[in-house]
C-alpha cells in the first residue's frame, strides 16, 4: 500500500530540502542538483531491472521499455502517448504525472512544476545512459497534470 | 519489481546529498537534517496508512502497527523482535536492516552505519507523533546488518 507514497512523500522531501539548502534559492542550481541525484537513481534503477533481461534490439525497443516497464515500476501507470520523429527525438506523455497530480491546475502554480520535474528527468537520462544512449531529457507541462518528456539523442 | 530498490536508491542518494552539501562534512547536522527529512515523511505516511483504520487501543497496539504494518510497507519485512520494559522504552529488531545489508559488515564500517539509519530513525518518530506520541528514537548496531532501534516515549 506504501510504495507508491513512501516515494512521492520521499521525494517532496528531497525536493523541499534542496531548495531550502541553497543559496538565494539559485533555482538553477537546484534543478540542476535534483537532475543529477535523479540521474543516478535512474542510471541504479536501469541497471537492476535489465539484469536478467536480453538486450534491447535498437532504440525504438529502449524507448518502449522506458515507457512500460521502466514507468510502472517507478510511477505505477504506463506512458499514455510516445512519439517519434525519427531523427533522434522522442516524447513520451503522461496524461496525469504522479508528482503533478497533488498540485492545483492554476496557471499560477506553473512556475512551481520545474521543480517537481528535475528528478524525473534525471531518471529517465540515467536510465537511459545506463542503456546505451546518450541524450538530453527536458519536461514541459501545458495542462496539468499532464506532461511531456522530450529526449532528444546526442549522437557522437 | 523496482518499488524495493527504488526507495533504497533514492535513500543513498538523499545521504550523498545531504553529507556532500555540508560543510566540513559536519556529521551532527547531516544527522540532524536526514533526521527531519524522515520525521516528515514518517508523519505523512502514517496519516496515509492509517486514513482507513479504527484507533489504536494503546501504545502497545500502536508499537505492534510499527512492526507489522508500517515495517513491512516500508521495508518490505516485519521487525523481527518487539520488546519493551513497560516504563516507556521499546526495543525494535531488525536482524536484518535493509539499508546496512549492502555494507560489508567489517568493524571499519560501523562508523558509517548512523549516516544510514538517521533518516530511519526519524521515520519512526514521525510515523509514532502522528499517531499520538511523542517519543525519542535512536538506533544501536552491534553486528550488521542486525539493527536495534530504541524508542523511549516522552510523556508531558
Amino acid at each position: 500500500m506504501a510504495d507508491e507514497v513512501l516515494f512521492e512523500f520521499l521525494h517532496m522531501e528531497i525536493v523541499g530540502h534542496v531548495y531550502k539548502v541553497a543559496e538565494k534559492n539559485d533555482q538553477d542550481d537546484c534543478v540542476s542538483k535534483l537532475e543529477s541525484l535523479g540521474y543516478r537513481v535512474g542510471q541504479s534503477l536501469a541497471e537492476r531491472f535489465t539484469r536478467d533481461c536480453s538486450r534491447f534490439k535498437d532504440e525504438l525497443d529502449t524507448m518502449k521499455f522506458i515507457c512500460k516497464e521502466f514507468w510502472t515500476s517507478v510511477y505505477k501507470k504506463q506512458i499514455d502517448n510516445l512519439r517519434t520523429n525519427h531523427q533522434g527525438v522522442y516524447v513520451l506523455q503522461d496524461n496525469k504525472f504522479k508528482f503533478l497530480t497533488q498540485m492545483s491546475s492554476g496557471k499560477q502554480y506553473m512556475e512551481e512544476a520545474p521543480k517537481y520535474l528535475a528528478l524525473p528527468c534525471g531518471m529517465i537520462r540515467g536510465a537511459l545512459s545506463n542503456l546505451g544512449i546518450n541524450c538530453l531529457v527536458t519536461a514541459e507541462v501545458s495542462a496539468m497534470p499532464a506532461c511531456k518528456f522530450q529526449i532528444q539523442i546526442q549522437r557522437q
